[in-house]
């Protein structure tokens, strides 16, 4: 392993982006220089901006996290915000706080990571400096997309009336997040070395935790549908949490349909041997990174022949009314439990 | 003072952005959806994209630092990087990483200090979210900005018999920063609460440390006389550590004189006083934010005639050539003692 000080803070960085390439053509210059160079003049083009700041020991675990996963999930969650914009990622910059505990092949993997998810989306490292830290790892992302003018979404444009409607399915990356916590525990109690926690059958849930996927192909689909939605979101914080952000940016209400809400047969496996509540875990899990959006009931068909799309319920009027129809028929008021960590 | 829990992450970031108002054309939306919308179609614009990662402990210390200043520098570094590409700072996107020493006040006080810079340079501020922090406050911020096609400079593209160019003058923030530490020794050792430390006389070079000044006005002065420097950038890390990243990358060499480097009488002062070496100061300090660059000799009358900047010497064919040459006669080889920190 070699020590980051013989390389330095600039040694790094060079030795971090020497071999990156840069593949979109609003990409102009990239690492370097003070700033980068891009090239947003397409008529009609928007630049979309987001950023996104991970913390050791807040957002993220070094005990059960590996650094390549992370370095590509710190990419996703940026990308999934410019596509919960029905925007395309180009370019991310990226700054780090390395503390002293870590080695140069610890950030080069880290790197990989990124440099893996942003091969699969398209998009550059444009920027990025690196620099000591008192107290571990900090990662700083900062991505800039495209999106067409009048196609881009945001959250404040639902109607009453509308489709809700999410990509994927809820809940599978808390599970995966508790069953590395709950081994994370049981390796605390024994301090063994050796411990080999057993997550046959696993993996699935663990994957949406450590390397989650932006929902590059939902946007693709909706587009190649020719669906623009009327608002989205990515689902960070949860389902419930976001869908309170969309009904009270756009000032509509919601029914949403428990019945209707995805969830994959692994995650109800894992929130029966947990004892948890399958519902709390679909609205309330964060980290999914699915897509939320509304759409006019008129593309209701259109919409049902997207795979991977299912339609929860409706918007209403009524600003009020958030409420989750259960088949039994009780209603229940939805809350936002997202995290807050505070 | 108020707990920052009873507000929350979402509850404490749209406390802080209420208030901000977009002023520039390019801002079409900002703080409130998953990424903010720009709009960079104008003809012949380019965007020019920055990052810079402040972590407490590192790159400041609370114990000295009033944060409505911290916040003020913090977007000051990032206008600088943007203005030594020749370009116009537009917008910001502001992650903060807050622990719980903090109330919501104190976070108050550091958006007073962003929203100032942002006025004075007419800077928006487009995104920004707050997270919980294990360990201090964390800031990281974007700064996005325009440069005109064919007038953004870089630093890989000085010619050798370039002048060599500084604006304002050198090493009073370094000055600056010994004062504060050498009171915050006299201070940690006193113990004592009510210690007021003497600090008349020193009011500009704790300014030049505390609440630097990113140079817009030379970047206008620079526009109005029609001059196009060759290469530039900032002077972060100090004036050696700069002019070797000019010179490594337009792959030429310098000759730069003792006695025309900018140097106010108070560093002159404060640096006999500390028994320090003035060149050494001059040369090595950091964080002056002046402008660094070099333009062709040919414009050596029009740039005398701008105020603030000084011509320090030249840039040569000889790539290996790294010199200072002092008055009494010696050259002495230029080395780079940039910060590193790791």
């Amino acid at each position: 392993m070699s020590e980051i000080s013989k390389l330095g803070e600039f040694g790094l960085i060079d030795h971090l982006t020497e071999d990156i390439k840069l593949n979109n053509a609003s990409s102009v210059k990239g690492v370097g220089d003070d700033a980068a160079i891009l090239d947003y003049t397409k008529n009609g083009v928007r630049v979309l901006v987001t950023t996104d700041l991970l913390l050791e020991g807040v957002h993220f675990d070094l005990t059960y996290t590996p650094l390549k996963h992370l370095g590509y999930k710190a990419a996703m969650v940026n990308f999934s915000d410019i596509y919960a914009m029905n925007g395309r990622p180009k370019q991310i910059t990226v700054s780090l706080g390395v503390s002293g505990k870590f080695q140069t092949e610890d950030i080069e993997e880290l790197y990989e990571g990124l440099k893996l998810a942003c091969e699969r989306h398209n998009v550059d490292i444009v920027g990025g400096d690196t620099s000591a830290s008192a107290t571990g790892l900090t990662i700083s992302i900062t991505c800039i997309g495209e999106g067409e003018e009048g196609k881009i979404v945001c959250r404040n444009t639902a109607k009453p009336n509308d489709l809700i409607c999410v990509s994927g399915n809820l809940g599978a990356a808390y599970m995966g997040l508790q069953l590395l916590e709950r081994e994370k525990k049981v390796f605390d109690k024994s301090g063994r070395d050796e411990m080999q926690p057993d997550f046959a059958g696993k993996e699935y849930l663990l994957e949406r935790q450590l390397k989650p996927e932006a929902r590059k192909d939902i946007i693709e689909a909706l587009d190649k549908a020719g669906i623009v939605p009327t608002a989205m979101m990515d689902i960070s914080d949860g389902l419930s949490s976001e869908l309170m952000h969309i009904c009270k940016q756009s000032g509509v209400g919601c029914r949403i349909y428990e019945e209707k809400i995805p969830v994959d047969y692994q995650t109800a496996i894992q929130a029966e041997e947990f004892n948890m509540n399958l519902m709390t875990v679909a609205l309330n899990g964060g980290e999914d990174y699915e897509l939320l959006f509304t759409a006019p009931v008129s593309l209701h068909e259109k919409i049902n022949e997207i795979k991977g799309i299912k339609v929860i319920g409706y918007t209403t009027a009524d600003t009020n009314e958030k409420v989750l129809v259960t088949p039994e028929g009780p209603e229940i008021a939805l809350k936002a439990q997202g995290w807050t960590g505070f």
